[in-house]
């Protein structure tokens, strides 16, 4: 079993270091990290076909072995599957990243949408992230993704499906599968000058909160102190919309 | 009828100017652009969190009036929207981008990604691009979303949706209403050596193909020479899948 690692807060954060290590547990585990080698948080889900890249072996946090790519995530899961790291790749799983990615917060995360690439190349994917921005314990979500990759593995995901998986840093009560639900963003337009006397703009603001009434989400289930698991599939088509656009007239 | 005109491919790409004109012909309509300064084919739902932005107002390819950002697509519309354009917006138009954004494409494809911001910011919004890689025509496409917008507006979209219009250069048998289809992208992992002796990588190769022979999907639509509106949602919960998980033993 060969496992692919990368996450999006770069090679050197220690989440992925605690992933690599806990997937290497795995018996009958290979595991190879290629990860971005700076911070891509909300990276989006971006291919650089504009410039090249590079690629360097690099150091993770516990001094283990990987490759730091200079793209995105995405970047570094299709130079990684198309052919820089040799031996085929059985299973991809991202993370783990320091923050949550739930609701609509997964198209603009790296650690989801390296998944995403995992799952475009034919490959079953899991990403995972931590409920929490403050340096933390990635011990629980480590050895929770450590019990999920085989079982994943073994049961297989459907063509262009992923599994989003978040982690409350409260004591676990245990697992749901869940629904994405919605994020409330907070953003703010912050606009300063700078020392030439020329505008500049931050997006600023609250980090986002979320629905954390609507029973069965993503949000609710990390905030009732549950491991989230949700199915996502890249197959965004809005089957019931489809009907109604055919009584707009326009297909006459 | 306030119309937020934006794009991936730059704020001085011919496609935006050609749907920036067409919509101003909307009776009742005045029309903003804010697209981004460079180039951003593939920039992904990257939104820019690391770096300030800079703004400036330049001119579209016609010589009309506009505003270049710094940033991604949904860098655009997240600056436009939380307060840089004044006034209250009520659709959201991105496009018209050279080069189809079918299939899997469209998590990777700044034009949609645009859309996609706007969805989350609570507006309507439609994403537009020619099926051609080549300089080409965009009057056919223009006159199409100019003729959509106001019925868009009109009927309104669910909360989280948006509206993907592919529109085919071959002369245009009519319209579909489609869902997703399959893409088989041809990447290949080119590697060569800088001067310095050190090796670099492109994520190279052919540009993509589709299954064509899956009727009823956008790809489909487009080689047979209909326009292809495929409604997409930002919720990408697998339903099914859902059920499936369930019975893994994970919940128990």
């Amino acid at each position: 079993m060969h496992i692919l690692v990368t996450n999006d807060d770069g090679l050197s954060a220690p989440g992925i270091a605690s992933l690599a290590a806990a997937l290497r547990r795995i018996p009958g585990a290979r595991v190879s990290v290629m990860a971005p080698a700076q911070n891509q948080s909300a990276a989006g889900h971006r291919k650089t076909l504009m410039d090249p890249l590079r690629i360097n072996a690099a150091k993770l946090y516990d001094g283990t072995d990987g490759f730091a790519c200079s793209g995105s995530p995405a970047d570094a899961i299709a130079l990684a599957l198309l052919g820089f790291i040799k031996e085929k790749v059985d299973i991809v799983v991202s993370g783990i990243n320091l923050g949550p990615n739930l609701a609509q917060d997964i198209t603009y995360s790296g650690t989801v949408t390296a998944a995403m690439e995992a799952a475009i190349s034919g490959l079953p994917a899991i990403a995972v992230s931590l409920d929490t921005f403050e340096h933390a314990d990635y011990s629980v979500a480590a050895a929770f993704v450590e019990k999920l990759t085989p079982i994943v593995l073994g049961r297989g995901l459907p063509p262009l499906t992923l599994l989003n998986v978040n982690v409350p840093t409260t004591p676990i009560k245990g697992v749901k599968i869940t629904r994405q639900g919605h994020r409330i963003y907070r953003d703010k337009l912050v606009e300063l000058v700078d020392p030439m006397g020329r505008p500049y703009y931050w997006i600023g603001g609250d980090r986002p909160t979320g629905h954390v009434e609507e029973v069965g989400t993503d949000v609710w289930a990390v905030d009732q102190g549950y491991v989230s698991i949700t199915p996502i599939r890249l197959d965004m088509t809005d089957q019931a919309m489809m009907a109604d656009i055919e009584r707009w007239g326009l297909t006459a």
